[in-house]
């Protein structure tokens, strides 16, 4: 995890499952965000990637951490709908907010995973709480990593909120 | 497993995948057949069931064992269609035949599952080479009964096939 | 699994945990052996071979089949005595008989280790019905596999029981 | 993980493995310890504690962080010699420091675990970079919280370091 000048783009989604109304990392800052972009089909993100996600989102506390998992859709999109997600998001009791990312324009990658240049899914995004990419990464990555990782950007959080003058 | 006089009932089904003629039952006398229904968005499927059938499809030879894949969707029906099914198939880089269960007329159960009688999925049915059904099962079974269960079945058929006469 | 003519040498061990009295493969005829040989600090035993041999042990009818761990040390002599081998099954709740194969006169191989060829840990040896070799081998083995080869065995030793004037 | 008043007691121990000189926590001051209490033959230690302080000694700096497992016998003594745990040592490749605790002078308990309070092991005790104990747990502990609870002592020992006059 290096220090990283790169802002977050904004969620370009369609849909919400398990929110009752949209999320904008805007409203996030002040919190860490873990975004965690999947497929449905992706057998490493049924394996591997959202149960970490699941993990990540019962250790840490709402206050301090946000996850948040998008379902970006670059391949088989008419296999994967958002009616098939939701059945998904159901039988995996999957309980934190999903968003459906944008189909693009042109071409097979949605919006929001052309905006991060996601190369593939499973991706794991840690935004800090101003809003910067602080880690991003494709692939499975170890629990003892990650929570460390998202262990201290809470600390810088709580650290900036403690200090406001600075 | 113990002896029984029920007959596997036909299959009756939509569609095929891993295969370029359908495949009947009645046309695998003299084998064992391995049937595996399962859905597709059922967890129990994807962790246990199916990677157990793909290990069985592996070590028994051709000769000896059919494994067949049947997709018995019995809730969230516009979620698991045989397209998501196909892709589904790809991602978990499926190889045995699997058929699409018929839709029931009446009522959330398809054809097949109803006639076998199946509770859920993952169920897992051992017909031997005479067409008898003989282990249906719902849930997880270790691999251990499994191999020993599907080894006795090869060795009755075998021994059939050596003594014509009786 | 193929065929063999070759006898299953007689155990020679020094001692006996988890059965009362010795026990001799001559008086096992009938039944199939399942012969499980590891040493107590031999990471693929603890992690592989004896859950499997535990698994066998619980599966399989003791009328059926006979598991037999064989605690043959090659290297680290003075750290896997018997004293610390029953600390081992203690802990690690290993409740099929085990004996502690005897030390060679010259060189580091134990006795029944050297009877039977072993080359390192943990192997696997079947011994069917009439005390031959049926199986033996090096390593992990898959459950499926083990499973089916026993069944097999057991098969055989029922069909011999049922025609004895053959 | 919450803050505590009590300095870890110095480690009594007869034996080092994997280090060429004895470590005194007192000479560890200004980096995070991670101390791993195990025995040999506890089931929970093979499996879960010492594959994680494993992960833990390969994932942080060793100018941050320090593993040192501790051996603290207090059963079946005879079975867990020096002599034991060093062929365990070699077999399972553990390359970090490990020292095998004081007997204790009556009773059962060994030295060090004894001034640590201890109640079994597998028990993971963090010490941070002023010798205060700052986390002490007994069972297995999930890798995504442990790795945050370092990943914070790391923090804080940095930004001590970085602020000399506060």
């Amino acid at each position: 995890m290096t220090p990283q000048n790169i802002r977050a783009p904004d969620l370009t989604v369609t849909q919400w499952f398990n929110t009752k109304t949209p999320i904008s990392l805007a409203a996030l800052r002040g919190k860490v965000v873990v975004l965690h972009a999947f497929q449905m089909l992706c057998p490493g993100c049924v394996q591997s990637g959202l149960p970490q996600a699941q993990r990540i989102a019962k250790l840490f506390s709402e206050d301090d951490v946000a996850v948040i998992g998008i379902h970006t859709v670059f391949e088989h999109h008419a296999a994967m709908t958002p009616t098939s997600l939701e059945a998904f998001i159901h039988e995996y009791r999957l309980d934190f907010p999903i968003a459906v990312d944008q189909p693009g324009d042109d071409g097979p990658l949605p919006k929001t995973m052309a905006a991060y240049g996601m190369k593939g899914t499973p991706t794991l995004v840690l935004i800090n709480d101003e809003g910067y990419i602080r880690k991003h990464t494709l692939g499975a990555e170890e629990d003892l990593r990650v929570g460390a990782d998202i262990a201290l950007l809470v600390a810088e959080a709580r650290l900036r909120k403690s200090r406001p003058g600075i």
